[in-house]
Formats: structure tokens, C-alpha cells, sequence
């Protein structure tokens, strides 16, 4: 390979593959987690993480690049464990962009920091020549602190934890598609595009225990659990029956060929919890209104290590790996 | 005007009615500074700051955009102070690029973080398909730590304050404005992209009374002068003939026609200080290899209040303005 693929972006295999290959050695990237957890400032603990949207189109049923990254940034502190403070804004501008776009979508950013309660404190403006980016990329970096006794990390995940997912799954990658496409679907589909730190401050005030912890974006859940397997060295069976779909994310993927287990999402998650305490748990999560539906969905086995198995509806079962390639470019 | 302009990512005029009609109302982003201080993290004082980097071409004389991306951020957290520890990286890959070249740039990172003494800690890559980018955009964020008593700021610059620069201005520009162009200046001109942490601590644990302190990236040294003097409710003057300019970028800004007050640097900084440590002050960064030909080029005066006045080397006086459109496009 000796050019980048649009698969290197897809959170798959090819992306995994760069990210391995090129990007963590020599720098301090240690883990696939969506955040880095700094210990050593003052004795605080602090995370810090990093996402770029260069989502197509820029505004799509539920959402526009502009809540997205303020989300998408909220969500990624959270899966550590962090209360997430503090986000910076990079934009990158195609000239020629309207003027009311722009405005629209920082209108976006500024409600969705209102909602999750995080601050905006720096910025910085890029504009690049006339077809050489595409209308807006933003990116956000934020920070977050975390309170002693919280360790989540997508290697802790250990044999008999249970998995809850918090609701349904691929609407985010099926509402930017049908707005790509000019597809409707019926009944429609909405981004699920949302801050997840209220619902992740009620389960962490319930439990620190919480071994695992993320939310399923680029790739799908099945990237994401297939990345917890790896890098828990166990292995993880799901139920499909267990996994919530909306109907209309249901009728599109039927339609069009997509496994929804590989759809993008960006409002909820998924957390490896001990046995003992995931009835609990989820019972607590349900009284979230971005939790109503959220479900076990299976548990950590000891082998295959770095596997995941779906039972599936029929009563069949198969594995659940990566995608090597890209299903849905540019999805977030 | 209902479009985005070339001219609104240029650092001069357009871009600051861009920031404050839209970016800065509703965002907590307080100042033009180059970092955000943020007091309240557990009682320490962080810096977090964000830059986008698009600059065409990627590879240049004296560095490259991974360089200059790690390099731009570390000098923004110095600029109000702060010790760099903790940088993230974006990048905006544009499909086709040659995995050679992308080695290239993250290796060039590599050895920046390692020159700098940063850590690289968390990263994000996306693909967008080819001619919806231009070959990679690589966002840097960052989080530094502040000492007690510093306190500096581009809107606490005070009447009286000798203007130190610390070397000699235009490199950077001139630099990429010849690779992009294809001309060869005699001397050659190479970029100053380089970290300016240890002349900063060297500056610091000499005296904590910097007042105001900036690095002159995007719109040069006349347009941060016309910003602090803006922002400090000031006036500026400063003496032509004092501010050091390399031969071969006076002979490229006579040739083409550019004022070397407005061409971009990645390597040198201005700061603002009391009269009475002025020049203890300059000979101590004299003895650093970046700032060798550290010189007073001017003083903080009262009047005229946000205006930056130019002793010419001909004995005459002229107002420095921003620029109002784009003199150097996707320089940084």
C-alpha cells in the first residue's frame, strides 16, 4: 500500500492498520480509549482528546457538523470517566462558504456547549482556496477532570462482565446518509447526535466500577466491541436479539445492504459492568431519557480471545469482525 | 458580504470581524490570546489552546506542516506563559496521499515533540475523498501548566513597556511563499519553525513581569502590534531600523512587493516589559541560540490608543495597519 484509501478513515481494519503502524509509535498513544488520562498535573487527573468532523453533508436530519463536534468531544471525555470542562475549535473553511452556514453552524456549537455545560475557551480560523476542502471541517479537542477510583479504560473489560448498550443503534450513519442520498425513509431517521456526560455522571455517582466503557461512532458497535476484545484479550458474545433497532434504521439497512452492527452512532454507549451490579445499573440508566431503552446485550468470555460472537435471531452464530474497508465514508 | 473570502483566514482584518461578529459572542473565548487560561481546574492554572494547520505546500525549506504544527502549538501555550506538556493531533487526510509522505510528516512530528519536550498523547485521523481536501490538514491542541504570579497577556500591555523582538522577522513566509512559487532567493531562505519553550523559561525564571508576550504567525509583526496595541487600549511605536531582517527576505520583499512587517514567522516573539528590566532582560535571551539577535525595536506610548506607529529609516513616520485582505494565503 503505498497511497491512503478512504477506508483508513473508517475506523476499521485499514484505519487500525495506519494507527498501528504509523501514528502511535514514538508518540505517547497507548491505548485505542477515547481519551488519554494525564496523571501527572499537580496530582491532578485530567483527559484530553482530541476529534475532527468532516462530516457529508455539513446538516443532516438530528443534527450539523456543529453539534456534532461539541457532542462527539463531550462523549469521548466521558468514556473515561471524566466530567468534561473545557473544548477548543478548529475551523477549516473552504472559501466561498456562505456566511449564513457558518453562522448556522456556530449557532449549532454554541447550543449544544449550553447543553452539555461545557466551555467554549479557545478558537482558531483556517480558510483554504476554492475546492480544496469541502464547505467546513471542525475540529474540537476538550479536557475533562476525573474523580479518584474511576479506571475505565477498553482494556479492562474482564470474564463475566456484562455489556449494556443505552439504546438503539445506526441511526446517526443512516440520517447523514439519507440526507447524502436524497433517500426517505419511513418513518424517518434522526442523528442521534447527543451529549452522553449526564447520564455517564448518573451511572458513575451509582458505580466507579464500570471496567469498560465507550461509544460506538465510526465503524459501528461491532468495531467497538471487537476493539474491546482485542484489547482486554477476551472474547465477548452478544445476543442480536437483545440489540434495539429503530424501525426505520431497520427498513433502510434491509433496503440497502448495511449491517446495522456496523452503522455509525453518536449518542450512546456501551459499558462492561461486573455481574452483580448490571441489573442495577441499567435499571438507574433507564430513568436517563437518552437511556429508555437501554438493554444487556451479552458478556465477556474467556475465549476465543479477541472475539466477538453474535447469537443470532435464527439461533445461528457467527463472528463479528472489523470491516476492512469503508461502508459509509465520511460519517462523522 | 454573505461569503467566506480567502482573506478571512489571513490573521488581519477580516478575520478579526469574523471573530468578534461571530466566533467570540456566545463562546467563552475571552481575549485574542494565544492560549485560554483556565483558573479553576482543581485550583491550577492550565493553558489550552487550539491550531489548525493547512499550510500548501506541505514540505518547505526548514520544515514541514508536521514541524510547524507541533512547533506553533507549543509556542502559543509559552505566549501566556505556560510550561507545554500535553499535545493532541488531528489529522485531515485527503485520499491519495502518498503513505511516503505521510511517514514523513509524522516523523517530522516526532522529532518536534521530542526537540519541544511534549508529549504526544492523543490522536484522530480522518479520510476525505480526493479533491475534498488538499493533501492532510493536521490540527494541534494543547495543555500547559502556569507558575503562580505570571500573569501575561496581550491586553496588559502598559505605557512605558520596552518592545523586545527576538530575532529577525519574514522567515517563515518568504520560505513557503518561494517552495509554493518556485523561487530561488540568493541567500536561501529558510522557515524559523522551531519551539520557543526554553527561551520562554529561560525569560521567566529571569523575571515574571512579562506583561504581554506574542509569537507573529499569520499577518506578521505589524498586525500582533496592532492587536496588543488594540487590545490594550495603548500606542506603539517602534523604529524601522531596528527590527532585524535576514538578507535574503529584504531581497525577496523588494523584488515582490511585500512589506516584511506583514509576512509570517514561526520562531520569534515579541514581549512587552517594564523600561528598568528591559535590557537585562535582552541579554539574557541573548544567550539563547534562538534569540541571538534579540533586540528593543520600540516602546508602549499613550497616545494614539490602539494605534502602532512606525519610525521610518528614512527619518519619516507612518500608521501600521492590519492588513485588510490576504497578502500570503495558507502560510501556517
Amino acid at each position: 500500500m503505498d497511497r491512503i484509501l478512504l477506508g483508513h478513515g473508517s475506523g476499521g481494519r485499514l484505519m487500525h492498520q495506519l494507527i498501528g503502524d504509523y501514528l502511535a509509535p514514538g508518540f505517547d498513544i497507548k491505548t485505542l480509549d477515547d481519551a488519554a488520562v494525564l496523571d501527572n498535573i499537580n496530582h491532578n487527573r485530567i483527559a484530553f482528546t482530541t476529534d475532527s468532523y468532516v462530516v457529508d453533508p455539513i446538516f443532516f436530519p438530528g443534527g450539523d457538523i456543529g453539534s456534532l463536534a461539541i457532542n462527539g468531544t463531550v462523549n469521548d471525555l466521558c468514556m473515561v470517566g471524566a466530567r468534561p470542562l473545557f473544548i477548543t475549535v478548529g475551523l477549516i473553511i473552504e472559501e466561498g462558504l456562505e456566511v449564513n452556514d457558518l453562522k448556522r453552524v456556530l449557532s449549532s456549537m454554541r447550543n449544544a456547549a449550553k447543553n452539555a455545560d461545557v466551555r467554549v475557551v479557545a478558537g482558531d480560523t483556517k480558510v483554504v482556496n476554492k475546492g480544496k476542502a469541502d464547505r467546513i471541517f471542525i475540529n474540537t479537542s476538550g479536557i475533562g477532570i476525573l474523580e479518584d477510583g474511576i479506571d475505565i479504560s477498553g482494556s479492562r473489560a474482564v470474564v463475566g462482565d456484562r455489556i449494556i448498550l443505552s439504546g438503539p443503534i445506526g441511526n446517526h450513519g443512516i440520517a447523514v446518509m439519507s440526507e447524502r442520498e436524497g433517500f426517505v425513509f419511513e418513518p424517518p431517521v434522526y442523528s442521534d447526535t447527543r451529549p452522553l456526560n449526564r447520564l455517564c455522571l448518573e451511572m458513575l455517582s451509582f458505580t466507579k466500577e464500570i471496567h469498560a466503557m465507550r461509544d460506538p461512532t465510526r465503524g459501528g458497535l461491532a468495531t467497538t466491541l471487537k476493539e474491546i476484545a482485542n484489547a482486554s484479550g477476551v472474547g465477548i458474545t452478544i445476543d442480536e436479539e437483545s440489540i434495539p433497532i429503530d424501525p426505520g434504521v431497520k427498513g433502510a439497512c434491509d433496503i440497502l445492504g448495511f449491517d446495522p452492527l456496523y452503522v455509525a452512532n453518536e449518542g450512546i454507549l456501551v459499558a462492561f459492568v461486573r455481574p452483580d451490579i448490571a441489573e442495577a445499573l441499567l435499571d438507574k440508566m433507564r430513568n436517563n431519557p437518552y437511556a429508555k431503552e437501554a438493554r444487556i446485550i451479552g458478556e465477556v468470555i474467556e475465549k476465543p480471545e479477541g472475539t466477538v460472537l453474535l447469537q443470532t435471531a435464527i439461533g445461528g452464530r457467527r463472528i463479528v469482525d472489523m470491516l476492512s474497508g469503508e461502508q459509509l465514508p465520511r460519517i462523522c
